[in-house]
């Protein structure tokens, strides 16, 4: 296989470049391996931890990146995004920690927590409708208007190579490795994933998981095109976006395998990453361990490792139970 | 100040040999800085995430380091112990690394996911009244009937001497560190980390947390020698026990200071965990949080860390509010 050749939007050489220019400004998140949760499905387990990665999401990584690759001029005038959250609050601060303006759309049905967040670093939203259409025409408005440089949540090639350092460190982390479990909505984190190590270790196998209510990616690969969603209901709320014209190339080339997964099945995951690992993980980092669960008895004996996308969860009115040990909410 | 002299119970010499005993069997977890809290309370905030440790807890530390360092004869008659939940899981654990057996004894007012864990390994728990006595009591016949070695949850030097290493690697991890929190239940976590720190940096300040309801340590520094638990009902349950005879003058010798922390500041502590740090504390585990922030201003701009001392939590009949991103229960 020629992995990683000219024909896609990144290369290794661009993520190795990333993995510098952002390494004082993102956090080498940990690989914790759990005894529990290997024994249990048969295969050694380690979680690539990005919910505790800065804004709680490997969103941080292809932000910086992308900001800090701009030249002086081109980041006076800004950077424009669209967002159904972690990017947003990921832009909002890489912005801020180059001292440029970010003007940022969401969907108006994006978590409240992820609305907070992107204010936090002192950028208020403008809201859209959820489709793929709606956001980017809002953002192209912005875009016109602020001469600001669209860093798009997954397309733009910066924001990949960002992404794929998630993969570099993982390798560095575990010595032996078999499979790697990865997310896919719009699908950066996956073709930057997938482009270091096919290159470094082609032999590792890389997996898709994405929500059976958020399938396009999977009917992508099927068609040999990149379909559009047809709804945009699944719980992990930041998969809910199409999978991009420039990451679908790549991901057709290099990934091993796409696995679907229900909303049943990414709930319990959820629950199980925060009871067995003590972690806590949104709908979305939860996803491909929900792909690795569902089908365990393929990878008995192997060494997998799952990427934990992100932690940003909204514990509501939720209190703690007295003497009862269990987090407890209204209903 | 004389730190760590030869008059206390463990010496640094002690923890540096419990490193190199127990580093194949433990997590090196992580010491994972945070952005938003930092904010939030002024200082710059890094978490010990010991609830990502085996066991979910530091526990598997002592545990380890004290059953490999019986002799074979000693090992062979087993191990024996008390505890309300995480060192029972732990001595289970490694009673089963070295393959001898392990006798556990625990108050009835255990939580259900502590009992089970020591299940898990293969351990059937004796179960006996809640106070320090009735737990001696019950330890003491399993022993006589056994021939086992008491592996007391924080009185065993071996065990003060592994819980220690939290400290060493904590001093790798972070170059600049100006104070540390930790819980304090028996004292062996606090004990075995004032050594370290004050035998290396005395310069660290390092303050025990306390809860008000579990205030027995702060009556014993009060009054000059170890004062028995009045009430049994935090909410902190690995916090119930009373402070150690042996653990209690390494305390009184190097402790700087001692917070006491509100049942609703634990409640609190916990929920910030959670949803700014990602990571899933047991009301225990987030009792040294607490304390930071209850005490936040005494220490702007400085550079602290805060030991999550473990993340065994049950989350009974919860379930994940589909498109409310909250972790929601019946009431």
């Amino acid at each position: 296989m020629s992995m990683a050749s000219k024909r896609h939007a990144i290369t290794l050489d661009d993520i190795r470049s990333a993995e510098q220019r952002i390494a004082d400004h993102v956090v080498r998140t940990p690989a914790i391996t759990n005894e529990v949760i290997s024994k249990r499905l048969g295969c050694q387990v380690a979680f690539k931890a990005e919910n505790l990665q800065h804004v709680g999401a490997f969103k941080a990584r292809g932000a910086v990146n992308a900001v800090m690759s701009l030249s002086d001029e081109a980041a006076r005038r800004g950077v424009v995004t669209h967002s159904s959250g972690n990017h947003a609050a990921a832009l909002a601060r890489a912005a801020k920690l180059r001292g440029i303006p970010a003007f940022v759309v969401m969907p108006e049905n994006s978590s409240p927590i992820k609305i907070a967040a992107v204010r936090s670093h002192g950028v208020q939203p403008v809201f859209c409708g959820p489709s793929t259409q709606q956001r980017e025409q809002a953002a192209a408005e912005l875009q016109q208007q602020s001469g600001a440089t669209l860093i798009h949540p997954f397309e733009t090639p910066a924001v990949m190579a960002g992404q794929g350092t998630v993969a570099l460190e993982l390798l560095q982390q575990i010595s032996h490795l078999d499979a790697l479990f990865v997310p896919v909505g719009g699908g950066g984190l996956l073709a930057g994933i997938l482009v270091a190590i096919k290159s470094l270790r082609p032999e590792i196998k890389v997996f898709a998981v994405e929500p059976e209510f958020a399938d396009d990616t999977a009917r992508s690969l099927a068609a040999g095109s990149p379909q559009p969603p047809t709804r945009y209901d699944t719980v992990a709320d930041g998969l809910r976006t199409g999978v991009g014209d420039h990451t679908f190339p790549i991901i057709q080339a290099l990934v091993d395998d796409l696995f679907l997964v229900s909303e049943e099945s990414i709930l319990s995951a959820m629950r199980s990453i925060a009871e067995d690992a003590h972690l806590v993980a949104e709908p979305s980092g939860a996803v491909a361990y929900a792909g690795l669960v569902e089908n365990a008895e393929r990878f008995a004996g192997r060494s997998v490792a799952v990427i934990i996308s992100g932690g940003n969860l909204n514990f509501g009115d939720c209190s703690l139970g007295r003497n009862r040990h269990v987090m407890s909410c209204p209903p």
